[in-house]
């Protein structure tokens, strides 16, 4: 299943108009397409040196439980402010009106402090950005970032230009 | 490393004072533990027969998308309301104050209807109850309802009086 790409569907004016939303779902609904993927980001991380995976809230986590499981890698994860339970660290941002909040708990580095940051896609690279910091205050370093899908137009790669940008599928 | 069990941790007043919370990240952190979790489910939901795994948002994303992986399984998302891009179904469930809905979308079970429904904590079953009547509505059945965590005390088995309800750590 190397063609997987066509497994991502288009969705128009989501989630608001004019925007062409990229939907994952057919993927993850053809078992051999997702499992190529995971594997092709096993691949691409093939040399990257990291003691964790970091998640970003949600669609972070069908990927990142994929690797932690296969890979056999610690998992973290990084959710919105108030989702988890233990002490936390959170790092803030902008969103169109106003701002968010995603949050770590402080021993998430507790494995080692290289961390593969994981999404599914790379947008505006706000969030991922903010989950960065988050690894940074717990002393940790991004070993790099991993996504499935990056939207090269919002150019979410030049908030990192000191970090390792990976990907599979680029629009 | 079978007694995965101890690496849930339990947290003291959340998300409310008097609540606690089963934090299964620590058990995400030791990657012996996460396989064996997931090859445990893996090993109980032998001989049931199923055509699609639907994960719960968030941590079940976790679980699902580890199981996908390993069983070569179709996978759907079952999100809260506003989440998917593409036409969906909706159940609603009961909060302590008000109703919350859960989605679907409408072309989930096309691998196939007998559905296994994962999540990581089998609570008081509000969330799967509903997400049992998603799969229902779109012709689907509940195959099994699979879950690593169950708070016995909340009772949400009762709920599935005619479905097969699996977890490996009960309280």
């Amino acid at each position: 299943m190397n063609n997987y790409a066509d497994l991502i569907r288009a969705v128009p004016d989501f989630p608001k108009p004019g925007i062409q939303f990229k939907d994952i779902t057919p993927l993850l609904q053809h078992p051999q397409g997702f499992q190529a993927a995971v594997n092709d980001l096993i691949a691409k991380v093939d040399g990257v040196e990291f003691d964790t995976i970091a998640a970003v809230d949600a669609r972070g986590f069908l990927f990142g439980g994929a690797l932690a499981y296969q890979m056999g890698k610690p998992l973290a994860l990084i959710r919105k402010r108030g989702k988890l339970p233990y002490e936390t660290v959170e790092a803030e941002y902008a969103l169109e009106y106003g701002t968010a909040a995603v949050a770590l708990h402080v021993d998430a580095l507790s494995a080692g402090p290289r961390t593969l940051l994981v999404d599914d896609v790379i947008a505006t690279g706000g969030t991922l950005r903010a989950s960065a910091e988050l690894i940074k205050i717990l002393g940790g370093e991004i070993a790099a970032i991993a996504a499935l899908i990056e939207l090269t137009f919002l150019n979410g790669r030049a908030l990192f230009e000191n970090e390792r940008v990976i990907s599979l599928i680029s629009y």
